[in-house]
């Protein structure tokens, strides 16, 4: 295990990595005079994904990240200008962007925090330009590491106790994916990942002894395993299956301690670890381990455990760095109110299949369900009357972090904890009835009665 | 369309975003004498994934981009010195480490070239340890942007000739994600993205005018509609489906011209476009386009074009952005050649279902079939003996690029032209018989035959 290491996130150029329309009609807002405007989005996800019976919620810090640094060079500024979309657009627009940093207030939910369909992962409060520039980035970011928090989630859970590495960087979709997703894997519940900048940049436990192109780098497998022995003394790991995996584990054996276990990359993982735990009891080598990888999931995993393989930590890569069975979460960033001078309004949309409910909201979380409700709301929905906890908390207020995030090994502890009070059925790695109920307060049911009838036209 | 931009890659740290067992075994290799080998790897796939009978390379340029600026830090060096890993390591590798830079060779495919199970995107040949190092970031940076043109390219077939525009950023895995997304989309036959950042930095045609929120934030739809056309001009696209599609459809038609058109974004896209068709055609807006967009596929455009649906541009993204039904692409980097001194090996592996062929390749692509072959041979595999197209050209030499890379619009209209010459069965949207052949060359059979009786065990 490493060593926290300080944050260290690279500053990347993001203010324009946003879709265009967020573009033109921050420009529209402007040109309209809506620049004063307030407006109230939240981030949420209309149904839980295939096979999921909750999300949990990961990308907050680097949410948080962008919007402190939020800021258009002025390169981007005159790329924008050559764009045919702002042709009819007056300079006034691109002075206020040079100058446009993020005053609103977030308001989320805490990374770790299992979430259902339609609570809000995020609130964000802002004039309604800023608001709006966000939305692509943030979608992305709470989309994606909370797809891979979830997906560890379920990983970890098949693997009842035993450690779970995350080696999926290769075939994440691109380099910067796989040092997200291993972060998103560690509060998920990982161990750790194989990804050494996600160890750099945020002190996640970093895992590697050696691939096959050290093996075959030598002559023979034997030489290459004395050499990694004399490499890494207890740390060895002997990748047993390049040529044979018996005669590999045979090898391993043979060269006793210092050692801390085989690794089974190929064949059937539940046989082969039958057969290579016996050839090491045999040696003596009753404390070394046997770590398995090659295309695992939650559901082989599930499977080997039921067999009571003797595998003492898996390593999980492509199906975990790209939640392969559902590769993506719908969520979405939907104005619920807006304020302009002393008026407020509730928009809604009421596209087929795609109604909102209106207004800021809370989630109140209580030992068996939730309820959503307006913010404003404070609601008993405790057993016997006691008051639940407010999952959503003031994050940023007027552009100023309100106190500093969790350290990562908080929000993986925070993330065990709640998943923990979760009931069997939201626990299961296979879709049942609805296994966590979130019930409407009566007063959000009372604004969006009101707020549909009355719904512009 | 935009202007392209200049090229606008950023540097993000990415020396340390490689698997840490890259790391440990360049240790290794350098205590055990082996800095000084050259070695030659491979990046190909196994086996396509799963209902797709090529893959479109991409992504070569940011691999190269990676290559010219790979570089360790001294914080980067001093967190590695504080992993238990490196607890036996001597201070020589850190300090060989702070001066590393690539200086081997690359040879690689186009990005746009089509691709079969077997075949190189690329091929690397370098120190030992440098050719090591880059193979995380190798396999995620090519495979990703692989993995996405491969979609992109089936997507805009399955559209016969209507425009795709690539939307998919919200749900990328990562903002970053987003951005490549779209550059490998464009390069796969996307008319351009949704994506601001990848018009930045790549010079790829951005697309964007409004969405919900925009018609939400003002107290009616037509007010809406009309502020967007005094911003927009002959850019405006009407987004009819906030409130009721049709009702949307006739406020857009009364507005008359400027337009350029009106975007579906839900319920039936089929029966909508021919309803909204007609209440355009009628108003006299017949030059008026529609644009459909909302969880769109190529099966789902395919269909849609079977039935006639007068919808004249696509707008696709997530199941683009993430490839949803094939998120991941099997690319492994395996060691084909090692030289020490002037000895040379092929090494291989045995391991079960993962058994490699030896040494440095090329493709040599014929009118109907490949041939892998030798690097080192040259063949004629053409009719009568022509000789055929050599897919291997040299990219970086001693660490320096050959020569510029095409501009991405001419990877884009190479791709085109590459996916025109492959048969039907090839560009189906199914998975069938094996469409297109790929022969190993007699040379190439007899060294692997060679190689593996001999095989280090």
């Amino acid at each position: 295990m490493s060593d926290p290491a300080e944050p260290n996130e690279p500053k990347l150029g993001a203010a324009l990595n946003t879709d265009l329309y967020e573009l033109t009609m921050a420009a529209g807002y402007f040109e309209a005079g809506k620049a004063d405007n307030r407006a109230t989005f939240e981030l949420f996800v209309r149904r839980l994904p295939w096979n999921r019976n909750f999300i949990l919620a990961a990308g907050l810090a680097q949410a948080v990240d962008y919007l402190q640094n939020l800021k258009f060079t002025a390169a981007e500024i005159a790329y924008l200008k050559t764009l045919p979309q702002f042709e009819h657009t007056h300079s006034e627009f691109f002075d206020m962007l040079a100058g446009l940093r993020f005053t609103g207030d977030l308001f989320a939910v805490r990374e770790g925090t299992p979430l259902f369909a339609g609570e809000p992962f995020l609130t964000v409060r802002a004039p309604l330009i800023e608001a709006q520039l966000i939305e692509t980035y943030l979608l992305a970011t709470i989309g994606f590491q909370s797809t891979i928090a979830t997906k560890a989630a379920r990983v970890v859970r098949a693997a009842l106790g035993r450690d779970v590495v995350e080696f999926g960087t290769r075939r994440a979709h691109s380099p910067e994916a796989g040092v997200l997703a291993a972060r998103a894997a560690y509060i998920g519940g990982c161990t750790g990942t194989s990804n050494s900048e996600t160890g750099f940049r945020y002190g996640v436990p970093v895992f590697g002894t050696a691939g096959h192109s050290w093996v075959m780098s030598f002559p023979s497998e034997l030489a290459a395993f004395e050499r990694l022995q004399q490499l890494l003394g207890d740390s060895t790991v002997y990748l047993i299956d390049t040529y044979d995996t018996m005669e590999g584990a045979r090898r391993a054996a043979s060269l006793g301690r210092p050692l801390w276990g085989v690794r089974l990359d190929s064949g059937n993982l539940g046989e082969l670890a039958v057969a290579v735990r016996r050839i090491l009891d045999e040696a003596g080598l009753r404390d070394s381990k046997i770590m398995a990888t090659g295309d695992l999931n939650e559901y082989k995993i599930q499977e080997l455990m039921a067999a009571r393989a003797p595998i003492d930590v898996f390593g999980v890569g492509t199906e975990l760095a790209t939640s392969a069975d559902a590769p993506s979460l719908g969520v979405v960033y939907k104005l619920v109110e807006l304020e302009a001078g002393s008026s407020r309004r509730y928009p809604v949309k009421l596209s087929h299949d795609k109604q909102t409910l209106p207004g800021a909201k809370q989630i109140f979380r209580a030992a068996d369900h939730d309820v959503l409700a307006r913010a404003s709301e404070c609601i008993a929905c405790g057993q016997n009357g006691a008051s639940c906890e407010a999952l959503q908390r003031p994050v940023m207020i007027a552009g100023q972090l309100v106190e500093s995030l969790p350290a990562i090994a908080e929000s993986r502890r925070y993330a065990s904890e709640s998943l923990n009070r979760l009931p069997a059925g939201c626990l299961s790695l296979f879709a049942g009835e609805p296994a966590w109920r979130v019930d409407i307060s009566p007063e959000l049911a009372v604004l969006n009665e009101s707020v549909s009838k009355g719904a512009a036209v």
